[in-house]
């Protein structure tokens, strides 16, 4: 039996043009019913009665789930599967499974639908209010695409036929799952490009000697080189965690329904969704081996909230170094220069801050505070379902926003302006009393103490001591203190 | 010397209007240049160069400040003070200082001005791009007034005349404050709003015996109006902590410049502004004892942000109450029954869920992840400033309106509508065993214990057993099993 | 009707001597029994069947509920409270009541009881093992007093006598507040040492000019003075603060019994235990106006966890900003010198690493998590209990004790010892291009950012460029930038 | 070149005891000096001056390093390699090699010797002083073994011998994920356990047809089985998530000394060291690609700290459902007994209350505290280092282990004694109306929807009322409602 649609990616074909929503929200009102009661739709609006009553019920954030145009295109693409799936199994006619196809590709394929998910980003329900929103709007989108008016349920109905042989415990799971994969890839793309930003830093002041530092006390030599190296060393292997973790979202439990247990599905139909999802999405999505476990399952959703607690840590750990690194111009480190980005006080001329990784760090506690947010929701699921999953959805996909924003932004209007003072660099590094550590194994450990006491209590250089009293010659001391002997495993090579 | 205007409230007098928003937006653009070049401010746009640096800077969040109405608000206030104080003072002449009050009062009485605060809420730089965004709308709208052009700065100057005697550092921390002030109004009435509808309930479910339950445990009797009335004394005591906190926001620094020395202000500066801002916002605004501790200070916000994650906790416990309450229909607790508001499932006939609470739930865990936000971002106070009061704001003010939000649904879509299953309740407290401690006093804890064995063994009433025992006459038993002497303390009045 | 005993205080009179821990542990094993059988209880220990079933289902923590010793001295007074309330009302005999007071002296008196007070402190059950510990022991230590066996229940029971009138979810609550109350205390005389020694410090570097910083930058002038009045005012609230907060835990559930309605009490029996915890106590305890509501509320609770986490911030901040001002000692701020503590490198001859004041941070991050682990036992409260106050009990007493522990070691061995570098303070300040701001209402702000600007082009100092450029005589300048004008409110006073 | 022993494991030959750790404290005091003067160690201590300076610095937790016992191993095993690959390099000589080996080889064989490792896990510097108390012991047992006195360190030196080519900033860090490594073994285990007990109760469950809930709700059948499966399903995930995480562990940055340049290291040491280390442990032990990155990074530890709060999570989300699904007796779900492990109430006879789950419970909030305490720390870190690791590290190891008690405790006094209560389950799923959703595809969704009114309304059993409307033969009904057709994918095969 042939898919629905002989389409395999999700542009709408020409001539086959859904309702514009700026047709559709000239159009008028009309009348829905649930079992509450009779509610008036206004005009335009292809959404229905359920999303109108939670739309009462969740004036909470202000933040509609349309804002969140991954986890749309998620929730439609999860519907689309479907209904080629009941196609496939007989279960839906042609005629519905095509309106349905062409209605899924017509918002894929315009963002301006996104503003039809009107729901609340934050609201109870377990997810249903997202599914009903999606339910309506594709109804509504299908029945214009078939000649029928808006809230011709009887033709097409958003439970009956959309939502066919699912229920918001699968779908909305599921939905949420593919959205994260959908959210990581543009994430993924601005971290390499910060790796890539910092890789050239790191070749540009591969030469620099400074000062290294721990405990923020003046410590054994490096290059700043080595120091930027670091950084990458870190975002790419962060780029690495990302990747690898949001794999685990491949594994979704669709076709388990209320409770994982697939009841009132046919025993085909969750292989044969699955394989249309593949198919759609282009992702090797898996079901969950045992779908009960699975439908209150939240675990993923933690572990990569870790994940981007992790990546957010690490920004923040590098923008305090960049600002410690910066700091000054004159009383501080200073050892690099941080691009001026904007005027800094209303009070003090000339001052310029380090803004940009202030934001940076910033956004990182805000994805450490969503991840006690769904550390707590996750805490919430009860027996077969976890009612929190919208909140949970709306942390991630927030924190994966706002990483992403702060990542390009620390990238181009940062990273890749700064300048190092190779200068103060320099001169920190001929004062700098722990460069005796690279003296102990040829002068002993006592003697490196005794001179770096004097050094200290007298206010004068090291190596001038040691050439004052004869421990070294300048010669000898110029080879020991090279720059490479300094930066890397020195033992063995100094004897040689 | 006279005040710089004589209206005391914040109206803008007949005859005195400026900018409509809608004709700045149709005014032509115009250069503005800082210490990094000449940028191009679109036409109509009120704010000017420092601002669009920001925009280009801190695309990060989405949400402007001007999302945040009270901080607005606040801020604008703030300005207006520090004027009339400057005027007072003889540093602002009474052309600016008029021009400035009347911009002021202009943009905190039409709300459209808002989105001339376009600055992202995610931003870095401790606040000075919202400053400076303030800054220059006011000297914008003021010059207006006058009859300039907007960007005329040699008229009237954003940073000289407008910022005057200020730094971000204090009139930033300050409006925050007084932004708090604005926005614990509304919630405190939200809170009145839902302790009132819960002693509703709990005068109205007074006479209805029912289990209490601790660890999930049949316990010892009680009544469903006991159980509201806890609820409503729980919501009584935060109306009252949430108020006592809020109080500490009227301490600010204002005259402490940039790092709380008061550098560059005259000395009678302090006391005027805050007899000013006193004036104008009807609060009793004071100076903090020590400018220097409180220009860096965040301790304010931590307890504050600590004060919202108890109410929250409450409310989200409150909200679990509900749920488990009126569990069931059928295999559930199900002693109460909420109002149905949207349909619960789409797979599931008839099914109706706890929505309402459910929201309240998430928003307490997305509360509680603030106060981990503000906690990590309090941590990172350096020195003489902490940088990153914008996130905490941005957490406060959000926290706030959704926690005002969810009360109010809560409140008006669940709580209001709520009704008793007076059979349900009946029936279990009539099969519940723990209804035996209330004869310990009588019987004795062996007689009983081994009476409450027999009972869950045999399936048995406690109070069948009892009378076929002849352990106590059916009359004695009904006495000791009265609804008010199992629900208040017992002893000494049985025995009389 | 006279109280069971006529000493006011806790001292145990001649003669009367109890049971010596040692003593107890050389006598014979015993066997007790419980709902689920025989148990035998090992010899010496005072404890019985149900400490004994607690230790067996809680081998979590390995930390005993005896190494909190204000939670035990706190248990036993309320017992000791209730004995005398019970007696006064009728209830208790006298031999049973003085043998329970007698009791209740001793152990309070002797630290070496608390090795009897063995349930682990992470335990399920809502405090019942904790309640059931204090029972046992406080009826074997009276039996023995008696002149009994241990295990001699039928002459007095841990159950029917010492916790007689009382429910674990009554007793125990309050235990754990009266425990806060004295733990509190010590920590308040170690937060007025810091404090002191802030002030010392204070004083001693009021004369010492040195750069201000925000955001990591060069900012104005300030004293040193100023800095550590700054940290001193801090400490100073904290004090209040906690103080003020822990007034809260005065307020308790006592007479409530199992949910709060007082069930099995005689109505008398709260107002009278109240007198005599109050009277024991010397702390004014009062009831809770809503015992229901306040059986299962932990909001108090939640609230000070916030109120210990704002002290533990301040001291990270401040702690964060010693280990900055200190870092060097050539290549950072090096503006002060903490003491050396210990050696601070097995590599790095010479090195001293700020070690106090970064166990000091640590400490405060773990009473950070602690609050979060704090809001998800409050978050888990259902319905008349919530039992995870064991847990919370855990975290706060341990955290009051790890940050007074951390707040004496930071005192005596970091802030007593800090030294300032004058000449490094000196030096910075006159480098510091940040001075120029103070110049601004002379010279106005565009020509001050030229100065600056060139400073900092050409590596010059203000100063110097002022006079060269002969803006400023050398006398005019000196005057303006005297350190008190510099570090004060100064316009107005300058053109005088 | 040979290795320094020829024993391969740890176990110390015959005739080569050191000294046991009483007769240790049997030998009399000695002075030791460092850079701040002389301290006297107390007679029979094996640790040394740097030790007895943390001592007093670090009066914190009293909880000692010597507690965590996978710790110590770690850091003795990190030294013992270290030894032999200094050793195989030629910097060591064969006597001192061989000597610090057998040493090592000792304090590994016995537990005695981690009550030498006294100084508190809450410290700063580091882990420094950690480090340093291992060098002393380690020093002193291979004095003692070589015949000389404690302290003797003229002749093996605790720095210049046992530390050598080490500093803490690579040997502690490794020391910890080694550590970690070894403490994950046992929480495996445990897991398994636990695993395998809700397996058998899966099975044992199989048949029991009881009541799936949604949102606490009332929804479609499921057996018992199938919820204990979900459960094992939970832990057996969770088994294969820690386990593939603790895998980062085996990279560790040893070699890197100091920052991670290697400084003061033969080119050849740390890949020898490795080699070592890879031998002794029997791990496959690699070194960081950027020794210098690997020196600050805790990533490692921030993401494990992320995968334990997720096993904590479903523990506790597990223990939440225990205790729900047993509530009762009489008034709550009660489809399952928990054993009972005590006694429940000192105040209501026969209650038993869910104690072991609520232990669980607060365990996991434990954790998830932790998390944020970790979270904090590596948002610390600065520069070359991460000063707050010592803290990781207890909040890890102390997290590891009361998971371990917890979910031990779970198995066998909890899960293992779980029993069904087969009529209640029975009783429950005959009068849920949600049993009519498995009625939809054959009657359709709207006759579903009144008859789930009409039963709710009129609390009649939906089966009772199809067959009075005749709309399906009580055999047609019978079948379409098999447990296994109520439990699995139905439709299709129902048609049949």
């Amino acid at each position: 039996m042939p898919p629905p649609a002989t389409a395999s990616t999700n542009r709408v074909p020409a001539g086959q043009a859904g309702p514009a929503v700026g047709e559709a929200r000239a159009s008028g009102g009309r009348i829905e019913r649930d079992l509450l009661g009779n509610v008036t739709i206004p005009a335009g609006a292809l959404w229905g009665v359920h999303t109108k009553r939670a739309l009462e019920n969740f004036p909470i954030s202000g933040t509609s789930i349309g804002t969140f145009g991954e986890l749309v295109q998620a929730l439609v693409t999860v519907k689309q599967a479907s209904a080629r799936a009941n196609f496939v199994l007989g279960y839906l006619d042609r005629t519905r499974a095509d309106a349905i196809d062409a209605a899924c590709r017509q918002i894929l394929a315009d963002p301006a639908y996104r503003d039809q998910f009107v729901v609340d980003a934050m609201q109870g329900g377990a997810g249903t209010s997202t599914n009903m929103n999606a339910n309506e709007v594709i109804a509504n989108v299908a029945l214009v695409l078939m000649g029928k008016e808006s809230g011709a349920y009887a033709v097409l109905h958003p439970n009956d036929h959309v939502n066919m042989a699912q229920s918001t415990n699968d779908v909305y799971p599921t939905a949420l799952r593919l959205g994260m994969l959908q959210a990581v890839d543009p994430l993924l793309v601005a971290l390499e490009g910060l790796r890539d930003a910092l890789d050239e830093k790191a070749r540009a002041f591969a030469g620099i000697l400074k000062v290294g530092r721990t405990q923020l006390r003046d410590a054994v030599p490096m290059t700043l080189g080595q120091e930027f190296g670091a950084f990458r060393a870190a975002i790419a292997a962060e780029i690495l965690n990302v990747k690898e973790h949001a794999a685990a979202f491949e594994q979704v439990n669709l076709g388990g329904t209320a409770i994982g247990t697939g009841l009132n599905t046919d025993p085909r139909y969750a292989p044969t969704v699955m394989a249309e999802l593949r198919r759609l999405t282009g992702r090797p999505m898996v079901g969950s081996p045992d779908l009960i476990e699975a439908t209150s399952d939240v675990g993923a959703f933690v572990l990569f909230s870790g994940v981007l607690k992790r990546l957010a840590l690490k920004l923040s750990k590098m923008s305090s170094d960049l600002r410690l690194l910066s700091s000054g111009p004159r009383t501080g480190l200073g050892e690099i220069v941080l691009p001026a980005v904007q005027a800094g006080s209303s009070i003090m001329p000339g001052k310029v801050n380090p803004v940009i990784p202030e934001a940076v760090n910033q956004v990182a506690y805000l994805v450490a505070g969503h991840d006690m947010t769904i550390t707590m929701c996750a805490d919430g699921g009860q027996l077969q379902l976890n009612p929190f999953e919208p909140m949970i959805g709306y942390c991630l996909f927030t924190s994966i926003r706002i990483l992403r924003a702060a990542i390009e932004t620390l990238t181009t209007r940062c990273v890749s302006g700064i300048m190092a003072d190779r200068e103060r660099c320099q001169y920190l590094s001929d004062i700098n009393i722990g460069i005796v550590t690279a003296l102990v194994p040829v002068l002993g450990y006592d003697t490196c103490s005794a001179i770096a006491r004097r050094a200290l209590a007298e206010n004068r250089k090291v190596t001038d001591l040691i050439v004052e009293e004869k421990l070294l010659s300048p010669q000898r001391l110029a080879q020991l203190l090279r720059p490479d002997a300094l930066t890397t495993p020195n033992v063995g090579r100094q004897a040689g």
